[in-house]
């Protein structure tokens, strides 16, 4: 979801490289040491960060980088994280930028987890290709993902999860974790963002899986 | 979904062996003779035979073959086709038995299509083994199944999708069409049944997959 501008937003990240981090490739393959960390998780697209905060707070021997290319947006998590005096925020850190460039951030197999949360839906037929799904983004995951490593979706959009199905078994993917509605049960292992929550308050069904690699295919 | 048992069913069964095959392995391997056609459709589960029924009508040129254990269900499905002046049922057979005997009924690669409407969710764990997309009846599809054969699957059941979408997957299987909420999109061309309706009526989704094997595993 696109926010209107907000014109303190690039100050903000500028301010706080400690935090978004202005040249990401200079981390590249070096992500679990920067942050401490054994585990790497990307979300990318973190919107306003909610999810990323809290989950970085709720595991905080894992590293957690979230990625968002509208900075009104990146700005606005970097300020909740920065604001908010029971997050620690040491094991996250931020890329204000277009995950389109995920493989000059990110070295071939340093990535445990990615998580695609309520991505854009990119509904019209000739904007598919910008879903975070997409076959071009599937291909960068194989890059970046360790032979194990996992795909966390969730979506409230049908048409997204529909084609995102194909896309993963097209793609060499398949799934361990599936579910039409994943909020029926309460999953207190993962947190629920306040726009999760709108769709639940509606009773609109949540759409998640979870895919892993068939076989490594780069490398 | 079961029925209460009709005194009039084992009769009715009886006195209409040219629709209700007494002994379908007499037929294994010739049922596309039998019923004139090139391509061969079995609806596992027709329940009262208003899908099977329906759509042998809407494709006189294929052949329909539909399976019913519960003896009550097969005798009315037999009763409505013979009843109604508009359906001709001249390709069309049932089979009132368990499609555990699959093998013995149908050749290695005759069939063309698996239907699966609305099968029984087999809630308990312990039951799972029952559900017509566990491992057991998808091995027996992939004997049956020509190599570029289908399953067509549609319930309104989330736990039996969500749990037979991986049944697919870990037994060869890919998919080729997806569906949340299938109805959401008319579908002509494939039948809504009472049965389904009622769901329709609720406002409740149809979930729909259409399953091919991704390489030919027998013969």
């Amino acid at each position: 979801m696109r926010m209107r501008k907000k014109k303190w937003a690039e100050p903000y990240l500028e301010a706080h490289p400690e935090l978004v981090i202005p040249d990401p490739s200079l981390y590249k393959g070096s992500w679990n040491a920067l942050l401490g960390c054994s585990e790497l998780h990307v979300e990318i697209g973190m919107g306003k960060g909610g999810y990323l905060n809290a989950m970085a707070a709720m595991y905080p021997e894992a590293g957690w980088v979230g990625i968002e290319r509208d900075h009104s947006a990146a700005a606005t998590a970097a300020r909740k994280l920065i604001e908010d005096p029971e997050l620690s925020g040491e094991n996250e850190r931020m890329i204000a930028g277009n995950a389109e460039q995920l493989l000059d951030w990110f070295a071939p197999e340093e990535i445990d987890v990615i998580h695609l949360n309520f991505s854009d839906p990119w509904p019209k037929t000739y904007t598919h290709k910008r879903r975070l799904s997409s076959r071009k983004f599937l291909e960068m995951y194989h890059t970046v993902l360790k032979p194990d490593g996992l795909i966390r979706m969730k979506t409230d959009n049908k048409n997204l999860f529909e084609d995102s199905v194909l896309y993963f078994l097209q793609n060499g993917f398949t799934f361990t974790e599936f579910s039409v509605d994943y909020r029926r049960d309460a999953h207190p292992e993962d947190a629920v963002t306040e726009y999760e929550q709108r769709f639940l308050d509606l009773g609109q069904p949540v759409y998640q899986l979870c895919a892993v690699q068939l076989e490594k295919e780069t490398k």
